[in-house]
């Protein structure tokens, strides 16, 4: 992969974590619910209402907020109080105001690569919060463009390369999920670095694994980025 | 004005109603909250509300539906019921599936300027819910660009300058608001023509009124914009 020009990179978990901090959410919201229903069914019943309610609200923590509570009145037959209620709404706060937490070699990697390459963000959610995070991250200023996007398929990267005047064929995306930051470039011509975090959304969960022989590649940390791009 | 090559339209209020659907779920909501209080100070509540989480959750439904909610809880001391909360969950979402009703001009205008200059759309919200009014409209095909942002100020339009190469003195910005739309393009030295919107939502209310002689006009409607441009 040394011919490469242009390295993007996803943003929640590939740079800062975010999953951890929805995990911590979704174990408070258990906990809400215990009285009422199993661990299993308030997280069964809860990704059922994200999902069904995603192509309204998009990604994002003020979407997730809605579909906790619309699941938590529904799981309860009506029974949660306002009280508790309002603990989700501020369990949601929380989220947005929550400091950003740079995985690790993260700072160093991106130092490196703004010298030699151009460097894009590229990630999906709601617009202020993912600026937010970007401003908190003290990252912005080794990106040439940062793209928040509504959704990462390949018509989205398509739009960004015709935009931006990309050459797929001299493009890396890197990023944690194989269906939103990979198999959309790959299918495009363009190459992925799949970063996996240890935890991962339902929704980004794929049975198709990537089929790109020398456009593919899995490492363990962004810190092997340099060396796969030659340096 | 007759010299100005890019053309920009804000969205909301500007090519389609949109307070006017914020209007109607106030006064459902005034309505569900009847038994506590009285209007005024259901709605001074709401927007003060509003503008303590704006910051945090910036415009759009889903903010505005939790900040519904939450004053909610606060105006009736926890008594609202679940029942009632489900249904301003109901009112948000009612509200990001309703229809796009564009203003009256707005489809023949674009058509016409279309072909004699380079369209900007200029929007603030969440981006999905932006991305599909505009594909709901049936305009998005007059556009160059879309730019969905976070917030109006003069540090947007002055990354959007940059980043469309755009010179202000040659552009002009077409909105309801004069705090987002009008305001901060004058001020970087572009031009405005404000359409004002028989309803304006407190957040962008200004005392302050252009001072830009030769650069800012009033209309009341985007039909007059053709002839401002010497079409």
């Amino acid at each position: 992969m040394q011919h490469l020009r242009v390295i993007a990179f996803d943003a929640d978990d590939t740079l800062w974590h975010n999953e951890s901090i929805f995990e911590r959410v979704h174990e408070r919201y258990r906990e809400l619910l215990s009285r009422y229903h199993d661990a299993a069914t308030v997280d069964r019943t809860l990704f059922a209402t994200e999902m069904r309610n995603l192509e309204l609200y998009g990604y994002g923590v003020k979407g997730f907020t809605l579909s906790a509570i619309e699941t938590a009145i529904a799981l309860t037959d009506g029974k949660i109080s306002a009280e508790e209620i309002q603990i989700l709404i501020a369990l949601g706060r929380d989220m947005l105001a929550h400091p950003v937490e740079l995985l690790d070699g993260v700072a160093e990697t991106l130092d490196l690569l703004s010298g030699t390459h151009r460097l894009l963000l590229i990630t999906k959610g709601d617009l202020r919060d993912q600026q937010r995070k970007l401003d908190k991250s003290g990252l912005a200023a080794h990106f040439a463009h940062v793209e928040i996007v509504a959704e990462k398929d390949a018509a989205t990267y398509a739009a960004l390369f015709s935009r931006h005047a990309i050459d797929p064929r001299e493009f890396l995306m890197v990023g944690n999920s194989l269906k939103s930051d990979i198999i959309p470039v790959l299918d495009l011509g363009g190459h992925g670095a799949h970063v996996p975090y240890h935890l991962t959304w339902g929704a980004e969960k794929v049975d198709r694994m990537p089929d790109a022989p020398g456009r593919f590649v899995q490492i363990e940390s962004v810190r092997e980025i340099p060396s796969l791009l030659g340096l």
